[in-house]
């Protein structure tokens, strides 16, 4: 630990969150404005930072959707900004009194919601990721550290001035949000074992980080934002209703972790069901991977999954497709192949939809509804921070709430325990 | 992980807990009834593997407080029966609809408590614990791992026969309730990398055992239970009430994490509370370490404080003493000091012990009261799983509550998101 080159940046950290945690909403909101206006009077510096980022990247062969994530323009800052205004209006969480009792003895014993203290984010190449995760942290009365994505580093350091600036405008000290603005790996890790200064993990990131901080961090991490999910038709589904749902949970986002992956189908209707819904999903360019009995009514339609086919995440429109003998079947399907993201059973019939949501025990589980509404702004959260897959904490979209833990307070009259 | 040797171990827990999950309050309480039942027939097995334990530990050596924690007898294991009866009593928090909202789209949102499915839980050679855990584990509907103490080998084997007789009688799988028999180390560090069989993590031990926890496990981790605990004597405080604190703090029972480790005094008030108190001290048999200030006021009755110990968990009739100039030198002492356990100022001045209660964010922190409080029976939370002092999912005292999560359910009508 004493060898740990963030050290001092944790212990900045910690004593910035100690400033942090004394503000009321009004100050908190007060710079989140500031913030706004920073970035608005530095909009220069940052896209001029971004260009040199765009420019390396290109260079150095990144395409499509990868350099448009990096890109900020003038529009793009602005709907950053609005971002900003939307968190400013949300209620503050911190001093929620969560529940107070008087006990026996004339104790006045209250749980108070408090900030987390320090918070660490490992994320992508993603510039405005920078901004959201500082703001989310501030409004909660939380110090951050991030790491982001080697190739956003110009722009993420322009849009750490304009936070710093803004921090300055408070008399709060710039180790409120810190970057660590070296690309060097070994820094992630260092990050990872800075237990006693930052207070939880945030990765926001690929499988593969995921599975680096779950080994290596000795920080609490928020394991999450990987979404193997499935949709299971059951035989008393309403058959014309499912081809709308299948696409809306396939098609309309399909790089995004609510997206389906996996299709159950109850063999007893498949033949009615699947040529045609194969045939839609063909037409918008869905590959489908097919159980040997689903391959069997789908012919061309289809290829053969592979072994590994009905455990991916697959963020492009493929999706796997497998018949079921029925909804225990489907549920050990689940069971053994979700990331417990997000699953749905389509049916008519109460106790099998109830057998479902019983023995499923993802962050969510929907009857009747796409598995695309997990998500922050559709559950009426405000704002997500993440969406957890993990049972501790949070689970689900995360919200300010998650944000924050509590403690526990007793006003006593100089008592003592008998 | 395909190389664990517990995994076998660990799938069986986990199928185990997904029948678990099914049970309503009325079958689990059966079962607890049912392990009631099975102690009282197996006493006699029970008693005489014991008896093997205590004379091995004997010969080993052990002595005092850690061979009576080994000890069963009639009295002790009717004791545990009690505890059961009361877990029994307590109402079952798996099903709790957390809220549920009506959302625009016609969407009913709601958010259900749920069982958190495997617990994992290493604790030192105590056989009460194997008996506690195991029943609030099943009272949440949650299958579990124990790891105990070598010393109990025996007794947590004949008290393990008698819960899965218990499990027989329920048609219920043994492997709801599963122990490593096997004293290996290297067992330890297998179960804190089954994070895929197993959902949370508690260690009921020292220092080393969590410290062992939070750098191997990839599970997530309850620390807690390790109490730095100070309080702060302020100026205004009533000194004729400050002494009955102390002495509640630090000796009805000194070997527990909530009793007092460190006393700070405001320095106004030293001269005049300190040498009265310190005698008072010394004839209970406390040994007081203090600071240069105030052994200057104490002389014989205290030992000047070495470098460490104001960072010790003393478990025993040691305090150290310290004299402060305020609040702001009271909190700065304590933020650097403090495990986050439980804390408390004395103080008759309301803004003063404001600024404590809010700068302090410790698990439990205290006004005018001993810190002996930070329990679960003295919350009122029935059963204690354990005392944390981190800051995600629980902190302070564990009631049942901690051993669940919940998921989010959608209940739509072939809802699609727009």
């Amino acid at each position: 630990m004493s060898d740990n080159p963030l050290l001092a940046m944790g212990q900045a950290a910690r004593e910035a969150s100690y400033q942090m945690l004394g503000l009321g909403a009004k100050q908190k909101n007060a710079l989140l404005q500031a913030i706004c206006q920073q970035l608005r009077q530095h909009e220069a510096a940052i896209l001029a930072a971004n260009a040199i980022d765009m420019a390396a990247a290109e260079q150095a062969g990144l395409q499509g959707a990868m350099l448009d994530r990096l890109l900020l323009n003038s529009d793009r800052l602005a709907a950053i900004i609005a971002d900003i205004e939307t968190v400013i209006a949300l209620a503050d969480p911190v001093g929620e009194e969560l529940e107070s009792r008087l006990l026996d003895n004339g104790m006045r014993l209250s749980r108070r919601r408090i900030p987390l203290g320090v918070l660490g984010v490992i994320y992508e190449a993603r510039p405005n990721v920078t901004v959201d995760v500082a703001v989310l942290a501030l409004k909660t009365g939380n110090a951050a550290i991030l790491r982001g994505g080697k190739e956003t580093l110009h722009s993420n350091r322009a849009l750490l001035v304009a936070i710093h600036d803004a921090l300055a405008t408070q008399a709060l000290p710039k180790a409120a949000v810190q970057l660590i603005d070296n690309p060097d790996r070994a820094l992630v890790t260092a990050l990872l074992q800075l237990d006693s200064h930052v207070d939880m993990l945030i990765p926001r990131g690929g499988a593969g980080l995921h599975r680096l901080c779950l080994e290596q961090s000795r920080i609490p991490v928020i394991t999450g934002g990987i979404g193997i999910c499935h949709m299971f038709v059951d035989q008393a589904a309403q058959l014309d209703k499912v081809a709308d749902l299948v696409v809306n949970a396939k098609v309309q986002r399909p790089t995004v972790c609510n997206a389906l992956d996996t299709l159950l189908v109850h063999e007893a209707i498949a033949p009615r069901l699947l040529p045609a819904l194969a045939t839609t999903l063909r037409g918008l360019g869905v590959e489908l991977r097919a159980c040997p009995q689903a391959h069997a009514l789908l012919g061309e339609r289809a290829v053969v999954a592979g072994p590994e086919d009905f455990s991916q995440e697959w963020l492009a429109l493929v999706l796997g497709v497998k018949l079921v003998a029925g909804v225990d079947e489907a549920i050990a399907h689940i069971r053994a192949h979700s990331s417990e993201h997000s699953e749905s059973i389509l049916t008519d019939d109460m106790s099998t939809a109830e057998r479902f949501v019983n023995a499923i025990n993802s962050s969510a589980v929907y009857v009747n509804a796409s598995t695309r509404f997990t998500d922050g702004s559709q559950f009426g959260l405000g704002a997500e921070v993440a969406v957890s897959t993990q049972k501790l904490h949070a689970r689900g979209p995360m919200g300010l709430d998650a944000l924050t833990t509590y403690k526990w307070i007793g006003q006593g009259h100089y008592t003592a325990r008998s």
